[in-house]
C-alpha cells in the first residue's frame, strides 16, 4: 500500500492527460486545478471526437452539470472506450435528482459502471434512488445519511463511490475510508466539488488501486483547502490561495497534513 | 419600507436557489458571485430541464449574451414556468442591438414580461427599439439618455428596469431611484454586470416589492465594489477582493454606505 | 516602422472590439485579458448572427478548442466575412493533432487564409501535417522543431504564423522574429494561449502591418508575464497579478522590456 505522498508523487511525475466532459460552469477551474496538481487537462466533449480522444486520454471525468442530447452522446461513447481500455474513468452526478432528465442520464451512465463516481449527500441518495434533499448543486443532506447509498452504488457498479463533504466517505463495497481533510470556504467557490472529480481521475490514472487513489485524492484536495484558508480573506483570495496551494502541497506535506481513518 | 440592508439579511437568512440562464462567459463569475453575496446558484439551461427547473427555483435570470436556438426555447419555457408560478425573472439583454438574432430574441423575451429587466444604456436603448450606440457588449450610451427607454419598457411590462452605469437609475414606471455606488474598475472585468443580475433576482425572490429589492441590490453591489477597489492594484486583484467584498459587507455596512437617492 | 510600445499604446486608443468564437474553457479569461489590455471583446459564436456580428467586430479570432457542427459553420462565416471586408482574423488550432475532426475542420480554417495563425510548436506541426507530438492542449514539441512548419504556413496562407513558446517564432514568409519575453508560470494557468490569440487580433486591427503587430503583442505580453511572476506565489496569484500587469505595462515600459531578435 503506498502513500497518499507517494500517490500524489507518482501522478505528478507522469502529468496524465485527463479528458473532461464537463459542465460549462466547471470548465476553466476544473482546467486550472489539474494544471495546478499537475496533471494535463483536455476538455473535449463533442460527439464528433470524445470517443476518439478517450483512446489518446489516461482517464476520463464525466459531469452531468450541464446537459444536453449530443453531450449524452459523447459522454457514454467516451465512457465505453475508457471502460474497454481499462482506464478509469470517473462519474460526477451533478445535482442528479433535481430533474427527470438528470435521473435518466445519470441512471444510463451509471448502468455503464464507472470505476468512480463522486458526489456529495444529496447527489449519492438521488443516485441510488433513495430520494435526496438537495435540488440544486449544494448538497441537503449530510454526508452520513448517504453511506448506505454510497455501498449500495458501489455494490451495481463494483467500483469505488465517495461522498464528499465536511468529512468526506469513500468506500469501495468492501473497504471503507473517512477523509477529515478541507475548509468551509471550498463550497463558497464554484465547481470545486466538479474539479475534485478530475484530481481524483487523475489519481486514478497512476495509481493501482482506485480506492487508495481516491482516499489519497481527497485528502491531498482538502489539504490544500486547509492552507489556502489560512492566507484567505473571503473566497475571492481562497480561490487563488487554493490554486498556488496546489501546486505547492507535496508528498511530504501531504503524508503529514492527511487526516484519513 | 425595508432598509437595503435588512433585505440583504433577509435575502441571505433564505440562500435563495436562483437558476440562471445565462451565456458562457458569465457563468463561472455569476456563480461564484451569488455564492458570495449568500444565495444558491444554478445554471440549467437545457431545453430538456430548464422549465421543470424553474418550478423548483426561487428565481430565474435570463441572459441573452451567447444564443442558439434550442437555448432560446428553453428560456421562454423556463420563462413562463417562472411568471405561471409568480417567481420573479430577470431579463439581461446583452449587446441586444448588435444583431438582428438578439433584436428578435430580446423582443420576444420582453414580451413575456420579465418582472425587472437590467441592462447597460445602450441596451435599454435598443430593447426599447430607440436604437444605442453600443454594438458589443460596452456600453456606448450614457445612463441619463436612456432613461425614457427604461420608463417606456416599465410601462409595457409593468415591471422594473435598471439602467446600470456609473449611476444607476431604477423606475417601475410610477418610482425612479438612483445608485451612486460604484467604481470604474468593474466594467473592466468580465462578466460583473451579468452577474449583478443574479444578485438583482437574488434579492427580489426574498423581498415583496421588485423595485426595493433592485434598488438595494444595486447599492450593495457597487459598495461591495468600492470597498474592493480600496484594496486592489488593477482588474485582476479588483476581481478578486469584489468576492471577498461580496461576502463580508453586512446589512448595517450596506445602510451607511448605499447612496440612493 | 513603429516601436512595440506605439502599437500597443495605438491600439489602447481605439478599443478595439474584438470578436472570439472560441472554445468555452477560454472564454471568461479572454474577455478579461483583452479587457485589462484594453480592447473590447466580443463572444458571439452563434450560427444565427457570428457573420452579421463579424462586419461590426474590428477583428475576429476563431479557436477550435470546442468544436460542435453548427459552430464550424458560424466559424467559416465569420472568416468569410472578415476577409472580405479586409479585416484581420486569426486562426488558434487548438490540439489540432489530436482527432480527425480536429485536423479536418483546422484544413477547411486554414484554406479560408487567416491573416495569423498562433499556436503552440505541436499544433503548428500538426496543422501542417507533419505530425506532432502534442496529444492534448499542451505542446510535446520545441518551438525550434515546428520553424519550417510555420514558414510552410505562411506560404500557403500569405500571412503570418507565430509559434509560441518559452522563445517565441514569428515569421510572414519572408521576415523572422523571435521574441524572448515570458515565464513558466504561463502555461500553468489555462487559457492564456487562446487569450493572447486575441491580444494579438487587437493588435492587428489597429497596426498597419500583421507582422510587427504580432511580434508587439506578444512582447507585450511576455513582459506582463515577466511582471507578474514576480509578484506571485503560484498559478493562482498568477493568473491575478498577470491580469494586474496587462493594465499597467504601457509603452515606454514594454519598448524598455521587450526583447526581440
Amino acid at each position: 500500500m503506498k502513500t497518499p505522498g507517494a500517490l500524489l508523487e507518482a501522478m505528478r511525475e507522469t502529468a496524465p492527460l485527463v479528458q473532461n466532459i464537463t459542465n460549462f460552469v466547471s470548465m476553466n477551474v476544473m482546467a486550472n486545478v489539474l494544471l495546478a496538481a499537475g496533471a494535463s487537462p483536455a476538455m473535449v466533449h463533442a460527439r464528433e471526437e470524445a470517443a476518439e480522444f478517450a483512446a489518446l486520454a489516461s482517464a476520463l471525468t464525466i459531469n452531468i452539470g450541464t446537459l444536453s442530447p449530443p453531450w449524452v452522446d459523447a459522454m457514454k461513447a467516451a465512457a465505453k472506450t475508457a471502460s474497454d481500455a481499462g482506464k478509469p474513468w470517473v462519474l460526477d452526478p451533478v445535482a442528479v435528482g433535481a430533474t427527470s432528465y438528470r435521473r435518466q442520464t445519470g441512471a444510463e451512465l451509471l448502468a455503464l459502471r464507472p470505476g468512480i463516481v463522486r458526489g456529495n449527500a444529496s447527489e449519492i441518495l438521488a443516485l441510488a434512488a433513495e430520494g435526496g434533499a438537495g435540488k440544486g448543486v449544494d448538497s441537503g443532506d449530510t454526508v452520513q445519511t448517504a453511506e448506505a447509498a454510497a455501498r449500495a452504488i458501489a455494490g451495481e457498479t463494483g467500483g469505488v463511490v465517495a461522498v464528499t463533504g465536511p468529512e468526506d466517505f469513500v468506500t469501495d463495497g468492501a473497504r471503507v475510508a473517512r477523509v477529515d481533510n478541507g475548509h468551509a470556504l471550498m463550497p463558497k467557490v464554484t465547481a470545486l466539488g466538479c474539479a475534485l472529480t478530475g484530481v481524483v481521475a487523475a489519481f486514478a490514472s497512476t495509481a493501482e488501486d482506485p480506492f487508495e487513489a481516491t482516499v489519497a485524492a481527497l485528502a491531498f484536495y482538502g489539504l490544500a483547502g486547509e492552507k489556502a484558508a489560512a492566507r484567505a480573506e473571503g473566497p475571492g483570495s481562497f480561490a487563488v490561495a487554493f490554486l498556488d496551494a496546489l501546486a505547492t502541497v507535496d508528498g511530504a506535506t501531504l503524508d503529514a497534513g492527511a487526516r484519513i481513518a
